[in-house]
């Protein structure tokens, strides 16, 4: 049995330790969160977990793994703690907001060799990964371009937006990962426009709702997103991969299997509705991936690497949408 | 130049009085219609034909074919009239209410020898013919069975029912017909069940609103039907052929190519409605097929004995809807 | 904690000791197999569960509800068992192969006044559940007729098909009860035609492949039924439900969200198959059903009586198909 | 009757001729083509026109409009020669290669005051109109962004490419004018990448075959563009509208009305392939409205004024394209 633990216990931290707790080779030892509530409580007794502190954790030699979950401020500090008790880590994108932090913490875990899993779960989602498969085995031909949507149900509250690094920290990043995973290769510019239309309260937190993003990678392939904090039918997280002999489409997935015909037409259901629900299977497969890292040095799908490259495009398209300008990325850039 | 005459104006009349007007090989030289109306006058305007009377039809001996069109009592003396001056023919089915009379004027019509294409239109349309040709080229595998779904938009007038011969004669003929074509053999056995359930009309005018529906071939294959006088989103006629390596389906083509979201879902539009909508291309094609005929001699898909058969069918259908019982057809079958 | 045992490790126990032993409330105490097997250990161990006899069972008065998932022979004995013992059960379907056996269990139960859950899986599928609440709420207007297509993906191996009690009482069954509970009311007549067209060993095992049937309620309306023993793409369970101002359909739910486009076209997945996965919602629901029976004193959505009457109607189907007329039903009609 | 003329015979003047001729209020007078070929006998037959030179349309006083769809290098002159003569034009777009002339042009045929229609046809679909109206009704709620997929079946020949103008003067002109007719505003920004990434002999012709377009609209909404010389299943013409309280999508209409089934999974046909089917509808729209405009003074969807502000955006985008940086444009902007 591998002993883990699991730090916070929110949204994605319950979905993370009943993925453990549910794993047949794992015993989810304890609960980190420092805020208490009877979620948390519940949470540990439908686990079996110990809510304990951080200290107890790190100095508990039967923890082979932790899964960082808690706030995004934390990241970094936990990270380092694990690199030093050489504790495997599986940790929820971003390290940290400031992308000097990321770099450090990058190379402190790289050196200390630790397993490190980065939560990109779309990389373990069946149908992305039905993509990339199909796209290395040369199946769909020659990758040309590639055009992303993600929009969220509805603009996230005021405090989450001034806490969340902006849209292209917070959402934006999971494409540039997913760019870089089916491309196979680094990102060499980007452009980004982007504007506040839907929801005033982002604008007066100094974000934007509405964000257009082209990609050009080294090789001169691209990547045409679009982001945004709204769709009126909920959440559309879509890919469209043009390949020389195939397109492939990732589709959103209906809730329902009714289809009801009237007098209006035919109407199919809202979609999975939000990305706990629509990407269940991926969360499942990361905590998989994440026990087979530290049961048999299998490498991960994201690694801390990963987390640094899809954030430096992230702040160069911070830097474009100010500048009006693309921005060029070199494997040094920074912001 | 064909010269070519079209007996009725009416929905049916009118599209065929266009479609020999728009051949480029074909003279429409005249339309009879005994009501005289403003629209009868501009569709003679807009396809440059006269409107004279029968006799003058059956004089001209320039006339090579005439287009039956008008009401059901007149086909059987019109065919026979044809086939007496050795007149090309196409038929709207049926030939007549009465089965004797069918035999009777199919009869005349082999033995005169004229060509003779029975408006069986749905044999012309691309998609049933994609479907047909790829059962025919064992493409699609053996043919097992076939589910007909076959529903108007809403009940026909009162008036419409009382001389329509009731539904089995008027609208499940034509799915008669294409189990017949598809199947590639004869009908061996008819249920049908029939019921007025949506329009308290319909049951007034002794017929029936729905029926369910199976024929055995005489190989043992299978063809289910689903018959109803409506269909809440409009024009339903659809079509499932298993076979042993495909299914085929027939399905029912959007009126509109925009889809819209929101908070409820995606919603497409209503099918195409109704039969002349969705059967233009098929009329068209059954023009060009009776010009061919006349031209070439060249055989069409649809004949005065398919509309025998698939009366006897219809026929059948009828005492099994009495009885309660399947009943059992030979060659020499009638009611 | 409630006590739970379950009989039968084969595939659908399998399912549902699972789901026992994942319930909250739920010990799964004991499985029950006669054949002895390391699938079956793996499944006590992976479950918590001590494989034992039938008589520990039914000796033990800390189990409370009991899962009959063995083989259908041994159904009937269980559920006398049960009833005796004052436990609740949970049944597969069906009770016997033979008719009389079925009403005097049936009757037992019953007058035993034990809680009785028949597994009718799919009136816990949340898309049927969703039509029948639609049409029970009056929202889809009345209910006409229903089509139902089930499909297995292949026939079943000639062994199975000996001890199935033939394709009605096997498959069909399903959608007889699914015709009632949608109806909310009695079939009056049964039509059955049947063939086998598919595989000489069924016919060889003296059975069918493939049945069209119609049902006609007491009221007048109409079920199409297509069922057959393959479907080339694999399982095909689909359901139609016209209303007066809705058509309700349930289609089959496909096992891949990635559409791919080439030169031929567009090609989405094959769909779920087999009914384990296509119904995995389903059997969770109805473990979630037994429990709060046991709990709270909740009705089932299917019980030994739906399970009667789904076999008369299998039973006349039978009749129907050997005499090749329609069979009335009558509430004590049997074969 | 309106007498019309037609100036060219190749692939889109044959439409409009034939269009022109089937007009019931048109007669089609002439066409005019330097280059003798049996095909523009034949349309010239087909039609009732006779071929004549340029010269004689211009001294005809009965001509009162011309159709102009020869090659793009005859426009300009044409258009000057229509607008001295006071005769109603239909321009094919573009107005001349050169934005110094298309401005000019613009001009003159603007101080005339002749009638003037601009060939952008998808304003005259049924279906990018549906979207037009709901936005502009308000039902749709406000527009926030738009996308748009533009992908021609396969790569044109070198000759052509080498005339072409390139690609954004070609190809996505069409997209630059939807974009101004959804929005109902003024582009402000264009953010252009492009390469070649399908075919040697565009990129050997200096064009590129691959572009990825951001536009920003004066009020700050975006419209974000995918154009390609290619897509593996033919042609992809597709819009996506994403408004306040609807997300309105023109999606391709398939050929085929044929679903097939088989092992492999559910196959649907390829789109209509190429713009001579995608767009017949909208051409013919066309048409009619050109004759309203000469009947009844009717205003065109697009008139001059439109080809010259899309050729602008198109000016701009192969600057933003060279320079690597997004370009405003300003109502007097020119490259």
């Amino acid at each position: 049995m591998i002993e883990l633990a699991v730090f916070g216990a929110g949204r994605i931290g319950h979905v993370h330790a009943l993925n453990a707790a549910a794993h047949p080779s794992v015993r989810l030892k304890y609960i980190v969160d420092p805020v208490p509530s009877e979620a948390h409580e519940r949470l540990a007794a439908e686990t079996g977990a110990d809510m304990v502190d951080t200290e107890m954790v790190f100095s508990d030699a039967d923890i082979s793994g932790v899964v960082i979950a808690s706030s995004t401020d934390t990241h970094a500090e936990l990270l380092l703690r694990a690199a030093e008790s050489g504790k495997a880590v599986f940790c929820e994108k971003p390290v940290s907001l400031d992308f000097a932090t990321v770099a450090r913490v990058s190379r402190v875990v790289e050196e200390a060799g630790i397993a490190c899993l980065l939560g990109f779960q779309r990389r373990y989602d069946p149908n992305f990964r039905f993509v990339r498969d199909r796209i290395v085995s040369g199946q769909a031909g020659a990758l040309e371009h590639i055009v992303m949507h993600t929009r969220d149900p509805s603009p996230p509250p005021r405090a989450y937006v001034e806490r969340s690094g902006g849209m292209f920290r917070d959402q934006a990043i999971h494409d540039f990962d997913m760019a870089r995973y089916l491309l196979g290769e680094e990102i060499a510019t980007v452009y980004a426009a982007g504007n506040s239309l839907i929801d005033p309260e982002i604008a007066a937190a100094g974000d934007i709702d509405t964000a257009m993003i082209t990609l050009t990678s080294v090789s001169g392939r691209f990547v045409q997103m679009i982001n945004c904090r709204r769709a009126p039918f909920g959440y559309d997280q879509r890919l469209e991969a043009l390949c020389s002999r195939e397109v492939l489409y990732v589709e959103n997935r209906p809730q329902r299997g009714v289809m009801i015909a009237d007098a209006e037409g035919f109407h199919s259901s809202t979609p999975m509705n939000y990305f706990i629900e629509r990407f269940a299977d991926a969360y499942r497969a990361e905590m998989h991936a994440f026990v087979d890292m530290i049961e048999t040095g299998a490498k991960p799908l994201a690694g801390i690497r990963d987390g640094l490259e899809a954030q430096r495009i992230a702040e160069a398209a911070i830097v474009s949408m100010k500048t009006g300008t693309a921005v060029h990325i070199t494997p040094d850039w920074n912001p």
